[in-house]
């Protein structure tokens, strides 16, 4: 694990019915030719192959010209065929070969994931994740978009993009003593952004009215066409785009989660730099972004910082005492509050009484950590002795208002995609919680301040890298190629910002947990015992 | 053209049935997305096509990475669609563009033969032949695959080939005032030692029992993967092998021929250097290949020569006279014989009693020619002073029972095939005679000296050059694929050296005609006449 991230919870396994990679190892039994029987080797090959996967392999040239060493040594050679819409022959093998190994990657705009996968085992056998180095050039996308708006930024992204992941797939592979050339390969799903870059495609109609990218679907292409160092006929798949704001990430997250599948409701809440959501089942599919995510990630708040070591994940405020216990990540003195802490903090600052419904500061509660830092009323969670860089860790009235705003506008998102099919909360079977950071959200402390809605905790689910599982299914079961095309012709996407109705109702989100108390009955119940 | 070697005849048009070549050019209106309609151009561009081709194509990395500048210009972009069992956008251009051209390559042992094709018109805008360099290795083929038996060697005689190939590709193109990278397409048809030459594939089993080459069928593959300096994004198709003596060139020339799809039976006969018939209909296809050609074809003769500038060419002897008129290719001082001239000196010959049945010379019938040249007796065509070298050309009684043994060898070929599917040749309406030499035969000439059958005249089509016929006809018309697919279903290949009966019929084709004249009417008619 590159030691600057924090470790991603193990993947619970993949929802794939049954195992039928994209990759298939076969192990032939050949019978030279003779004057009786003079069909060809490479006739010989594909009929072998056919009658194991049910259709002719297209055999290409480097196959048939490694193919005599092969056969002369037995005529019982070991194949790998990758499939992309028909099946292709694209690697054989002498004697003990490693398993066929596929990647996939999540390439997000902050963390990269990247999961090596036994595709005869369906087995993850080495994952890692690392900082996208494009945050040199930017923390927020939309710096880098800018730079990539001209050929030669966008040359520049893309080409350290590349760089970046071959010198990761190499350490990836060799960390269970692999090479990237075992590798055939690669899924990976990214946002419509880091997909353009990845691909070197002009990505400046993004952000430009109409916000429409260049490309959305792609076809598999041959790895070597970006420079990608994996084995001489690997291949590369990108998961398709919905639009500007509804990348491949999330329909890779909506293929792990299975929603599409089932005939029940599921929501699928994907908290990363943007919130991105989606409501539906067997039938439809309802998606919607909006940029509800910016605080809530702990990137702007004044002591926010990125999910690492030295980053509070958990906070606990004792509603007698008023004293706050917290958990660090790696377990070090704390630096900063990231996402989920954040949102710990100010559920606990609520029911513990620090904080109002508005928002506000209660400074006669504790004074003893109530202060004022630069003109700014603000609660100190840890103080400056028990950091790591002798500063205290507060959180500014400022701050809890933009996190107000967020949560509100997360709230109000699900709640218009749920009125625009005509649903209620209640209708969710399942509310799949996922993206690098929602991951680690406790949907209790969510529901306390009105980021999720109030229904029981059982039905909030984890889904963990939802993204990097979703490359990892499609790895493992062809069948999901055919998903893909599902998904996206169900799928709609719901255009936030020029719905009215978004506004009015967001109005009533930017209380904590909201104006209505009736709509989180326990949270009010929670007050209650409590107050 | 290049001046080493004959012209061939002019091309009779392609017997495509209608223009549906491997690369549609289109010009499409695409409009730019908008608010109400946010498709990406992506999406637009494979819609455009999909309408006018039915199918959505691929759209390949370059071509997404090229299209912002050509939209940018306007929103009418024109591109190339190959096909290669789907449809995938290959070119986008600018304004102006060439046409679109294919490439068909008859890549024989000794002669290569280049046609540009403009696919739009379906015209073959420019063509060219050149003496195959591999002949530096080895005039016959079997010194070629020896040495291509030894990797290095291989190595050497393919990329020789490549190498040639680029060299010869660049003339054509810019000839008319093209580049090679105006070419997305290219169609090769050779015979199954050039195939695997060409491929860098081990021909080693060519001409090893069990005699089965490496591989009989190939995919389209990228022009890049051979170092073709074609369009990025050109294809390669190589026309498949029915086996190590039925090549590629064949499976062109029958699709050349039609005879695939006629009621009717026909025959193909193709003499090069080996003599390869095919006989069939649309129901099934016989094929057979044997060693009748090298004398035929003038080079292992005293005085021949391979068809270029110098070589005689037709050769007429007056009866009464016995006066030596002939043809020269390039109408210059002869140098030698080559294989059309030298059919029609052995018929003339014999139809004025200088050679009798057996192939003796007849001394007392023109002494002046007769003479002897290292113990050997011989007839002089053209005395030293009419020669390029000062060097009388004559033929000896050693060269003409050479001549016999090919010329019984290949009637006895088309006797055992037509018998083994219970036919006479009074059954066959057509009678294609192809081949870089074979097509410059005088029917009449072959008929007397009893190498082809005495049918009516007007049976016997020259086909030209069949292979690069059918190549062409492949470019113009993608129905062609499924064509060569059927060919190779329907084609049966009869071994003939296994079949005693070729050794018996043999003896009796030994003659001039023939030991029975009933078979020969035409000629014993001509004898008649003059005798």
């Amino acid at each position: 694990m590159s030691s600057a991230v924090r470790s991603p919870q193990s993947i619970s396994r993949c929802p794939v019915k049954r195992l039928d990679p994209l990759i298939r190892r076969l192990s032939l039994k050949l019978t030279p030719p003779s004057l009786e029987d003079n069909r060809s080797p490479e006739a010989r090959l594909r009929a072998a192959v056919a009658q194991l996967l049910g259709e002719v392999p297209e055999l290409p040239l480097p196959i048939l010209q490694s193919l005599p060493p092969v056969l002369n040594r037995d005529w019982c050679p070991v194949v790998d065929c990758l499939f992309d819409g028909r099946w292709h022959v694209v690697a054989i093998h002498g004697e003990s070969p490693p398993p066929p190994l596929g990647l996939a990657i999540d390439l997000g705009s902050t963390t990269v994931v990247f999961y090596l996968v036994d595709l005869s085992s369906g087995e993850v056998v080495h994952q890692r994740s690392a900082l996208n180095p494009q945050v040199k050039y930017g923390e927020d996308i939309l710096t880098r978009l800018h730079l990539a708006s001209k050929k030669e930024g966008l040359e520049r992204i893309h080409h350290l993009t590349i760089e970046f992941l071959n010198r990761e797939i190499l350490s990836l592979a060799e960390g269970v003593g692999y090479r990237p050339q075992d590798i055939s390969i690669l899924a990976l799903a990214g946002n419509t952004t880091m997909t353009h870059f990845f691909l070197n495609l002009d990505p400046s109609m993004i952000f430009r009215e109409p916000y429409v990218p260049l490309a959305n679907r792609f076809d598999f292409f041959p790895a070597k066409d970006l420079a990608l160092e994996l084995s001489p006929l690997a291949k590369v798949y990108v998961f398709p785009n919905a639009g500007s704001y509804f990348g491949g990430d999330l329909i890779a997250g909506i293929l792990a989660s299975g929603m599409h599948r089932h005939p029940g409701l599921n929501f699928l809440v994907d908290v990363g730099t943007n919130a991105e959501v989606v409501l539906g089942n067997q039938d439809f599919l309802v998606a919607c972004a909006g940029a509800a995510g910016p605080a809530l990630e702990g990137g702007i708040l004044t002591c926010g910082m990125r999910a690492r070591k030295g980053a509070i994940e958990r906070v606990r405020i004792d509603p007698e005492s008023l004293q706050v216990n917290y958990k660090v990540i790696g377990d070090v003195p704390p630096e900063g509050l990231c996402g989920s802490g954040i949102i710990d903090l100010l559920a606990q600052m609520f029911l513990a009484g620090l904080v109002d419904q508005r928002g506000r500061l209660m400074i006669e509660k504790d004074p003893s950590r109530m202060v004022e830092i630069d003109g700014q009323r603000a609660y100190v969670v840890v103080f400056p002795e028990e950091t790591s860089h002798g500063q205290p860790i507060y959180i500014t009235e400022a701050d809890i208002k933009n996190l107000i705003r967020s949560k509100g506008a997360m709230y109000t998102i699900l709640t218009v995609v749920c009125r625009s099919v005509g649903v209620s909360f209640e209708d969710i079977e399942n509310f799949y919680v996922a993206g690098a950071f929602g991951n680690y959200i406790d949907p209790e402390a969510a529901v306390i301040i009105g980021m999720l809605p109030d229904i029981p905790l059982s039905r909030f689910q984890p889904l963990g890298n939802a993204a990097g599982q979703g490359a990892i299914c499609l790895l493992l079961n062809r069948q999901a190629l055919g998903e893909i095309d599902e998904i996206l012709k169900k799928l709609t996407y719901l255009e936030m910002n020029v719905r009215g109705e978004f506004m009015q109702l967001l109005t009533g989100a930017l209380f904590i947990p909201h104006t209505d108390p009736n709509l989180f009955p326990s949270v009010k119940a929670k007050l209650g015992s409590r107050g």
